[in-house]
């Protein structure tokens, strides 16, 4: 078998079998097959796209081509959720305890924040104490006593994904369904998943930006999913403004608290009432979404997804002070209110912009290597379609960063008021069960 | 400026400018753009094409990623010709003493064969003391004295085209119009030619297996030639079978001498004829393609021609006396007829199949390092659409090799007798001038 016919059979819009697909993603690990090979079978595969075969028998050997975390030692169904990426999304926070408080299991691997988008162990380390450097056995554990635990990545999950992605990103082919769908599903794979539940974003703010592509990308991660025996659903929602009111990390921790309190902002709330609902279903610890939904707004409303989340932090060492007194979170020296310059309604707010400035008020990294700065971030008043009074506050900024100036430039840049009526962004877009 | 946008401009399909081009050309010769940027461009080409504009600022950018021959030395306009490829092609033995016998200068730089296709300077050397290796300067010299020399290739010519090649060769990019047309032209015009006529081949033997593809093939050539200043006309001609009856060096020299003699193989002869009236009208010692057809046709019946060559081998160290004596060129010790099987008509001559086979009784290099049998080929008697007697000769093979059965093998699946009847293929599809 030759690298070259596989390209040549790619480029000629051909299906390759699991033999063809197998030979390229073990070659390209190993070191075989060389880069310029790769990226001209990439750009194939962006011209020619992939069958729903070929996409999961891509998976699965992405799959195999490295560790695998096993959860078998967890008992029950093993739900995880994936979002692909968005501002100010702090559902991860408020779905964990949630979810687990109604009995489903959540053994969450997590990352850390890049760019614009923040990473749930960033967030959760905002809260004193807490920490996620546990070993895996702590963590089975720890899922079986309190059904929540959230860790780093361990291990060597998909190598033939990372050598992938970093081709991908030099090559002009990120922006494939089948490869970005592929390389979703084999790390939610790898990391020991029994079902999965995906949140796909669209809009300005997410990597689909438009409702189309979207749907595209959450259908094939489902088929993917439901292919290799890995009950799957998906959920398309807006990310053309950022989600909740909240963009940073300490500032996200406070919204999830509130949130669990059952007075969290509404978009947040509902997204994880309907991403949490699929994941209870999916845990069967309920026979229908109805079921499942009504046991989660209970749990918010009895305090019983708070409590989990107390237990939760602390197993981890967290101070679970800040839950009743979110006062004692890291703040900021700072804090800036920013008013409106005219009268009118909020047309757009847009998303990626908003996460952009977060960042750069110390909320996130620019690059791998930077430090970031837990109590940052900014607080929004107004949301699209919110009527707002000139020189009313529409956001507070909190940093500890010495200029301001081209933060406020670029959200001058990013919220738009106008005289017209305009309607709040639908939130979700849709779901795709199978 | 980034290599990744240039990628993504070609994988959108948009015209990539000038200044992209060459960023790419120039970074890539130089080593600061790696081979895997490359690939996937090559791949967007592929399938995103290139405009006419683009298909000649690349040639240009390529021309000068090398040296260029300096031809001005030599006075008239030099017209080059280039082949494509094919099985037998012995036009440019006949052409170039020809051509140069009605005062256009001829001075051509030639290749060596490799695979199944034949090399004019393996040719050439089959006459014994005849040499190519001539200073630049000598061999300006030459044309001037005599209006036709030939040498192999010197200097650095297309660097980026070579190092392209090859990558094309590996990832399924070779099949790509702009980037053949480029490829190609690139090297003429480093080669220093004022205008150039293309034998653009088609059918089995050929590159371009199908005429569609070959008239867009020269299309582009000739656009590209027109486009950076240098008159370009081409031809299609077919090579579904070999052209005139002789494959292998020393045979094909016999059958040049032949034609020059005005009794050369018909298909031969008119397309010498055809390719001539062009380079003689683009000299400019012609005002007409009739009027250069004729001028060509006196001399190949009053000797002119003939008598060029002698002159010619004479400058450059060649045993004249095997013009008017061919049984001094290298002689095989085995020659072997091959009778037909059965009587009918030639139906099928896979042209390709007996390149291959003459290459095998030691015509041709298998690979770069091979030594060739000068006086080894194969000698046809029957084209197709000719009458064969069960018994006959369907051609003769010339070889000092031990064992031919491997060679009759390959033989006997190439040629197909048919009972009815078969027209002779067209010998020239078109020509396009502008």
């Amino acid at each position: 078998m030759r690298m070259y016919d596989i390209i040549e059979k790619k480029r000629d819009g051909h299906e390759l079998n699991e033999e063809e697909i197998r030979f390229f993603i073990d070659g390209y690990t190993n070191g075989d097959i060389p880069d310029y090979q790769v990226s001209a079978l990439l750009m194939s595969i962006y011209f020619q796209d992939m069958t729903e075969r070929e996409r999961a028998t891509l998976t699965k050997a992405m799959v195999d081509s490295g560790d695998k975390i096993d959860l078998s030692g967890i008992s029950g169904i093993k739900v995880d959720k994936h979002s692909t990426g968005g501002v100010g999304d702090t559902t991860t926070l408020v779905l964990a305890p949630l979810v687990a408080s109604v009995g489903a299991p959540v053994a969450k691997m997590s990352g850390r924040g890049l760019g614009h988008t923040g990473g749930t162990i960033d967030k959760l380390e905002s809260v004193p104490g807490f920490h996620t450097e546990i070993s895996n056995q702590e963590f089975i554990d720890l899922v079986n006593q309190n059904k929540v635990s959230v860790i780093g990545q361990t291990g060597n999950l998909t190598p033939a994904d990372k050598k992938l992605y970093s081709l991908r990103d030099v090559t002009a082919t990120v922006n494939s369904i089948p490869l970005i769908a592929s390389s979703i599903m084999s790390k939610k794979i790898a990391a020991g998943a029994d079902a999965i539940v995906l949140d796909v974003k669209t809009g300005a703010g997410a990597f689909m930006k438009n409702l189309d592509d979207a749907k595209e990308l959450a259908k094939a991660m489902v088929s993917i999913g439901n292919q290799v025996g890995r009950k799957t659903m998906a959920v398309i929602s807006d990310m053309s403004q950022p989600l909740g009111y909240a963009i940073g990390n300490a500032l996200e921790v406070k919204e999830a608290i509130e949130t669990l309190q059952g007075k969290g902002p509404e978009d947040l709330t509902e997204l994880c009432l309907v991403l949490g609902s699929k994941m209870v279903l999916l845990a069967e610890k309920a026979t229908s979404l109805e079921e499942a939904r009504k046991k989660l707004e209970e749990n918010l409303s009895n305090g019983a997804a708070l409590e989990q989340f107390k237990v939760f932090l602390a197993s981890q060492g967290g101070d679970t002070s800040v839950v009743d007194n979110p006062e004692l979170l890291p703040k900021a020296s700072k804090v800036i209110d920013v008013p409106a310059g005219k009268s009118g309604t909020i047309q757009t707010l847009i998303a990626d912009n908003i996460g952009t400035a977060a960042m750069m008020l110390g909320a996130g990294r620019a690059t791998k290597e930077s430090e970031i700065d837990l109590s940052a971030g900014i607080l929004l008043h107004k949301k699209v379609g919110d009527a707002v009074q000139k020189g009313e506050p529409l956001l507070t900024l909190h940093t500890n960063i010495d200029s301001v100036d081209a933060v406020l430039d670029l959200i001058g840049n990013s919220i738009v008021i106008t005289e017209e009526e305009v309607d709040a962004p639908v939130l979700i877009y849709g779901s795709i069960t199978e």
